[in-house]
């Protein structure tokens, strides 16, 4: 199934309980509008474009729960709902974005029936959207990948931080599906082991061979030949700045004074270690990630709560007081990157800004 | 205090309960042979120089907890202790050599006081040794230090791992010592959280600014000059066999064709990083851990536990029954080192046979 989408049959949102993973792949049903909120909240659904239907298919759910008297009260209610679930989480652009996108819809209805109607088709429109899309990055993708061989990936990138197949996942999808005999490395991921907990899950579903290695084994797997390609997704990708991440290997022929790749922290390791080990480095994201605006050293990198690193599910895993660094993403140059892979096709660097100038709206958090 | 050491009072051993860690830092007393060997084994006390002196003191205690009637019965009851004590972790080659160099002093005892008197100093003369020698490390990798600055570090090559000082936090300590200002940046050391757990305590119980970070991070703090130094143990050092994981990166002249350091996994990641950013990258060990014996390539690197990575603190951190690659080292050609330091001195690869030649027994577990 989706990660999530309308059901039917009981007139709600549906989605992989992701709260419940790795011990169990379950579905859970948010019937009303506190119920998705609360889902969104608590990371049952995560990922930017997943997020983007959950606010997509809200607002449908919004206004199937509002009951008013007038078109205008009708309207006023299900705005309001709007307001909160966009509120869920204010960061994530998707989300607020896709909200708005379907709240568009309310304009010009003559009435509930017909706003109802036209909110939902807007959702599944959305959601269709996105799948269509990351099936575009998957077959591009699968094109860099040989008939046989492993692909390491960081985070989750998957199927189930989309409504479907995912970006990077979606490049090993696609091949997997082509007949490729794909397997896959999956690093853990600290501090909150998307790698571990989501993607080997999504892998075993999809009978994918995934094989779980902690993030500090991966040169090692690269020293033993056993990664032919690293396939990352991207939060957001810069055309310039990236020579301040480039020490004095870089050069301005083979990349540095680009831009550079920002993803889940650690994806700068891999490519470095990629780098040396002569595997190619792949980057799978949706065209909009490109954003034509900032430079590398304009992006800020958030820091996360210290407690991700002090406790691990709740056990004590350091000093209560010790001080911790722990940023949620870092620059990958663009020299280090060997592939950048959308919807429309596949980018070599030095990338072309004329190729990416018709969008600009970034999206972030794809693999978060 | 020392991380094991004999306490007079009580005559018997006492040592930091590193299973407490990193909640409290208490001490535990073994008053028998059956408490040192549980402590052994639910490692209480781990670290291949203090599990030396764990064995070491362990002939002491079994000597003052034996009665017989004849020195020969004595001497016999010893043995057998002795050896439950050798078998409570087999593959650690320090703790079975001191007990051999104690149960070497039983020879030609006239008595059973001359016995139990003997073991005990015997057994105090080798912590003592093993202080000195991590003493004599320290001293020497501080003069590599800066007056100030930010040292990396990996896993807990530290006092906790040894008698006191350590040796990879040794270097750190003697630099603090002589007032230079050094600050630690810790990685945490997936999948056993060496770096979390023990290493951040240690530090903050001698009063050392220590920031704890994932390693996936140790490569953003390099890219913002966060780090001066890197400075790690060594399992094994070899001399040889190095260039089979040095890719097109290396040529003769730096360092291929000589040797690798293994240690714990991940250093290999933290060591192509330091490359890149022009970061020196120092090991510090005992000389003893120099093998003249064996090639890189012959060196087995271990593979631990599954559980390690599908559990975390008995937490499921991935689906049960996914496949796990979990090796416990990783080797660093020696193209990639920029000193080693042992007791007698600071070596710049490449390294001459010649000075470690006399040494021929490899300790291994320096820092696990």
């Amino acid at each position: 199934m989706r990660t999530i989408d309308w059901d039917n049959d009981r007139d709600c949102i549906e989605m992989v309980d992701q709260t419940k993973l790795p011990a169990e792949y379950t579905t859970y049903h948010a019937e009303t509008v506190p119920e998705l909120v609360e889902s969104i909240e608590i990371l049952r659904v995560r990922g930017a474009p997943a997020l983007g239907a959950a606010g997509a298919f809200g607002v449908a759910l919004a206004a199937r729960r509002t009951d008013a008297d007038t078109v205008e009260a009708f309207e006023e209610a299900v705005r309001e709902d709007a307001g909160t679930i966009a509120g869920a989480r204010p960061t994530a652009v998707n989300l607020s974005r896709e909200v708005e996108a379907v709240l568009r819809e309310l304009r010009g209805c003559r009435s509930v029936e017909e706003a109802r109607r036209r909110t939902l088709s807007a959702a599944k429109d959305i959601a269709d959207a996105d799948v269509e899309r990351n099936r575009q990055i998957g077959e591009h993708g699968a094109e860099l990948l040989s008939a046989d061989g492993t692909v390491m990936t960081h985070c989750n990138a998957g199927a189930l931080a989309t409504v479907d197949w995912g970006t990077a996942l979606g490049v090993v999808y696609s091949a997997h599906e082509q007949g490729k005999e794909i397997d896959v490395v999956a690093n853990e991921t600290r501090p909150l082991n998307q790698g571990s907990r989501i993607t080997t899950v999504e892998l075993q579903e999809r009978d994918v061979p995934v094989r779980l290695i902690p993030d500090n084994a991966s040169g090692l797997c690269m020293q033993r030949g056993m990664v032919d390609a690293v396939v990352v997704g991207a939060d957001r990708v810069v055309l310039e700045g990236g020579e301040a991440f480039t020490p004095r290997h870089g050069s301005g022929d083979d990349g540095a004074g680009q831009g550079a790749v920002f993803n889940k922290i650690g994806t700068y390791k891999h490519a470095v270690l990629a780098d040396r080990h002569d595997i190619p480095f792949v980057v799978a994201a949706p065209h909009s990630t490109v954003d034509t605006e900032l430079s590398a050293t304009e992006v800020e990198i958030e820091q996360r709560d210290p407690g991700e690193l002090r406790e691990i599910y709740g056990e004590q895993n350091a000093p209560a007081d010790v001080s911790v660094f722990n940023p949620a993403f870092d620059p990958t140059p663009m020299e280090l990157v060997d592939y950048l892979v959308t919807e429309t096709g596949v980018y070599e660097p030095p990338l072309d800004r004329r190729d990416f100038e018709r969008v600009s709206t970034p999206e972030s958090e794809s693999s978060s």
